[in-house]
């Protein structure tokens, strides 16, 4: 599978990082996607770095099997972004895995794309999303259909098991 | 008039020190309240630090005359706690002052008091608002009675002018 990792400005450095071995350690293929291509960006606990290889301005949903989403303070960077809202909103119209952790869904909820699926996240975006009319759970990881969905770095292992487990039953589209 | 300003991590800087120098020239007094008193804080651009004065557990909203929240990171680490969304909630409550740019209008999203009030946020906070079925205009002050909301960095002026001109409308309550 080739999956998108959207990534933004301090990101939470353990849910990009684990999650982005993890998946290609099992043989799929991750791009990095944000704001510029060549950014350097760092976590916000400053262990992790990372490169964004494509711009959403050059990146094409359809050229991907699977949209992964780590949390921090990444997702509130792009959803500032009306192409980083409109890249992450395909995934979901299409219904290809979506991978979300900790505050990932902030996209999901700008990209009104959250009322559609049960789905956890980070405490304080549970909130956002159950007064938004969400159907929100509070536990380590959420399954329904393509979405996925993790509240925090203590949920990660979880949040690999059933994102890797969703990406073997969907079959790859090119 | 004395001002409580509730602040944590990666405040956003501009936000936090204008208008707080701003009040303090014009007379006011302005105490920091965050989750650990004596805490350093640092603003997300590092430009500038803070040290909570008083934590929300040993803080009483009586004994203020005003709410200030500046934005960045910092309103959604605070919005976790629990005793951060009750002191907030306590000036709404109560009718006093309150004066929220940015991501600030988080905590009020959180508290359950953003239906009452026109608002502006940050514009990412805006949607979330909107969602939540808030009354949300995009400009770059809002005052509607006790309550003065401003969007970015680049509205600071017209923040302090309508929070200074507000303090001055509403009498000292002890």
């Amino acid at each position: 599978m080739r999956i998108a990792c959207v990534l933004g400005p301090k990101f939470e450095d353990s849910e990009f990082k684990q999650p982005y071995d993890s998946f290609k350690q099992a043989g799929h293929e991750i791009m990095v996607v944000g704001l510029e291509a060549g950014a350097q960006l760092e976590g916000d606990k400053g262990a992790v770095k990372a490169t964004v290889e494509q711009s959403f301005k050059d990146a094409r949903p359809e050229d991907f099997d699977a949209l992964f989403i780590p949390g921090g303070g990444s997702p509130d960077k792009l959803r500032a972004h009306e192409e980083a809202v409109k890249f992450v909103k395909a995934f979901m119209t299409a219904g290809k895995p979506v991978l979300a952790i900790c505050h990932g869904p902030q996209l999901l909820l700008t990209a009104d794309e959250f009322k559609s699926h049960k789905m956890t996240a980070w405490k304080t975006i549970q909130g956002d999303l159950k007064k938004a009319g969400a159907n929100v759970v509070d536990q380590e990881v959420v399954v329904d259909r393509n979405l996925v969905t993790s509240r925090q770095p203590s949920d990660i292992a979880a949040f690999i098991k059933e994102s890797l487990k969703l990406l073997e039953q969907v079959p790859a589209r090119r």
